[in-house]
């Protein structure tokens, strides 16, 4: 994968390389090598050449726009020795791109409509830069197939327009054409443990893994803030032996990380919370002060999230913590802000304004400034109430301001996942 | 720069990038390519052995935990012909690590106390694993220099271990070593107007930029959602001479889109908010429905943001806005929770509960439900409201539902920065 654009090397955060990374293992191709080049002729050029030389396919993103300083198009062109032909479709499908947007088309728009001889044109649903696939060549030489020139896939960089592309016309190609050896993963989602935590106790899991049958396995530990991403990946020929392989390594970390693992794959904390209050018809509040409105926000990510979230009241003052939410002026000059004592006020107080069945609060120093000798950077209390009671945490996170909003975020809602979890079992 | 790491091709954001990248540039340097391999030694080795031959520099991050697929220590030793050898110093210092910290050291990572012969170890402060540095090697043949073996640099792949050490010891030694042609640049941030728009409206500086002096100039629009970002990059050898080509040209854009461009480099619209919040020593409260608590995370991502911000409230469901935020049931039920008028009365309410000098409301569709034959998704109401009145904005954006919180929460902030810009002016 050659990833062309200056911005890529010093600006711009490069989010296509996991997203076909995974598409492609999805359907048993592995990305081996990624490369990221300035828009720069020569240098393109010559990571191009060695790509095809040594790849079964390449895929360039970027670099398809219409200005002066996008040059795929014409780098890809010399280096497979083709020429660039002007395809009216290509251009009228432009030229109707900002049409329906009433506006008026550039001129050097013009040059997006010129094609590599001999490529199929994938068409861009949201933008107007089309992408290009020229099939690979094989040879048989001496009844053996043989390469002579690697498959080669040209996308725009933005991906709100390379992903439509890649799902609905590359990977369908792709698998028809390569898909033999598979693999399957899954990524469990881990909260309330370290990363070493975590790594000390599937050990033994990890350690009796090569006595498994059904194909090759690998794990890997990644750590987000307070939350811990455990992947397992199974290769192999025999689809049914990955599935059962995968669903059995599953079921021993379940067995041995319990109540831990809040979700699985694209399951996020705020989402698994979600489903919970939703399957039980119970409601939530949120008062929120060192997280500041995040809480809220990750709430509201999900679709649908309006039938269980009543709402968040981001009481950064002390002020708003005694107006809005009701917190004792007394309680509040006695303990501080940042106490167990108010948080639990706090969460009282989210519950009853809102009208909901919980009150979750949190309250804390996020830094850098606000430190006192007894409650320093990384103190947090946070507090979950409802009819069947209250409880308080305390909690010393470290980090920058950013990374201990999100740890606070990530803790408050696993409390909430950890007692609807429990609430389960006892009233279900 | 070669990052070693599976993860890196399928699952994690690769940050080190652009930071890397950035941080060069600051010093004349220039990131030429950027190479991501899986954690395999053979094609880890492959792409080592291309790197020192072809450049001045290489830098490997990740590969350096004490875990059996870390094996960057291992490859780079084997391409340099190097030894690892045992150091004692650095064994006493991961042991401390751990001392300090309580925990047992694990057997694993005493292979993080093995150096390759020769190296200069870079102190880990946050982590375990070491970073080490390899001088190049320069030959004098026939009077001239002569490069033998490029700068090797190793660093741990976690940004919050790698960060410090390219800052605190391998900057500094680059900038000794290699500074000459230096890079300087800076980022207008624009909000308000499209991606297309921007670049029209500056097409004239563009042009008769190559008539200046002082170094080669170079331009690059970004857009993030709602943001474009509007880059200018000076090169050349007289600093003096760039520093004035620079803020020549950034005059000539200040000029053109005046009140548009709501900060620079760092700047971001939430902390340009607060800068002028905090000098006016005036308050803001925020009630959001639609963007779910992202302005007050958005505003509270800033230290000290305490002085000026009061709180929000999210007022998710219609109960919320009548009970927290005091919107008229009446109102609420004959334009609905999507409208003008509404979003007027939380703005009024933000205000009035929090006791702030401004009153910021947002209410929209954020999708992908919710919407009406009437009322689509992405139509979005932002209020303002102060003792000098009252405004209310409609917009229709597009995107998905955090595309659309995101364009939403910046927009909202927009409408402020304006209203407190245009106050400057009246009233100081």
């Amino acid at each position: 994968m050659i990833c062309v654009g200056t911005e890529l090397l010093e600006d711009r955060l490069n989010t296509n390389v996991i997203y076909i990374g995974e598409k492609l293992k999805s359907i048993g191709l592995n990305l081996a090598r990624q490369i990221t080049v300035a828009d720069d002729k020569k240098e393109t050029e010559e990571v191009l050449c060695q790509a095809i030389s040594r790849s079964d396919i390449v895929i360039t993103t970027g670099g398809l726009g219409p200005t002066f300083d996008d040059l795929t198009r014409e780098t890809v062109a010399k280096v497979l020795k083709k020429k660039l032909v002007f395809k009216r479709e290509v251009m009228e499908a432009i030229a109707m791109w900002f049409a329906v947007r009433d506006l008026k088309m550039p001129k050097d728009n013009e040059r997006q409509a010129y094609i590599i001889k001999g490529a199929r044109v994938i068409p861009n649903k949201v933008g107007t830069a089309p992408g290009m696939m020229l099939q690979g060549r094989e040879q048989r030489a001496e009844g053996r197939k043989q390469r002579t020139r690697a498959t080669m896939i040209l996308l725009p960089g933005p991906p709100r327009e390379l992903r439509p592309m890649m799902e609905g016309v590359v990977l369908p190609y792709l698998k028809e054409k390569y898909e033999q050896r598979i693999a399957k993963s899954c990524v469990l989602h881990i909260c309330g443990l370290t990363e070493s935590e975590v790594a000390e106790k599937i050990k033994p899991i990890i350690e009796t893994e090569r006595e498994l049958t059904g194909g090759e396995v690998k794990f890997a530990i990644l750590a987000h803030f307070s939350v811990i991403d455990l992947k397992i990946e199974v290769s192999g020929i025999n689809e049914l032996l990955i599935n059962e392989t995968l669903l059995a390594i599953q079921r021993e970390f379940y067995d041995c990380l319990g109540e831990r693992i809040y979700g699985k794959d694209e399951q996020t904390l705020e989402g698994v919370v979600g489903q919970l209050l939703g399957s039980k018809r119970k409601t939530l509040g949120v008062a929120e002060s060192c997280t500041g409105g995040l809480i809220g926000h990750k709430i509201t990510n999900i679709a649908g999230s309006s039938i269980y979230f009543k709402g968040s009241i981001v009481a950064y003052s002390n002020q708003a913590k005694i107006k809005i939410l009701g917190v004792a002026e007394k309680v509040l000059s006695k303990y501080g802000a940042v106490s167990s004592q108010v948080v639990l006020q706090m969460a009282g107080g989210a519950r009853r304004i809102a009208g909901a069945d919980f009150g979750l609060a949190t309250t804390g120093i996020a830094g850098p400034g606000g430190a006192t000798k007894t409650k320093p950077v990384g103190l947090v209390y946070i507090a979950l109430t409802s009819d069947k009671g209250n409880v308080s945490r305390e909690f010393k996170f470290t980090g920058t301001r950013l990374e201990i909003k999100e740890k606070v975020s990530s803790t408050a809602l696993n409390l909430l996942h950890k007692h609807l979890l429990k609430n389960c079992e006892t009233a279900d």
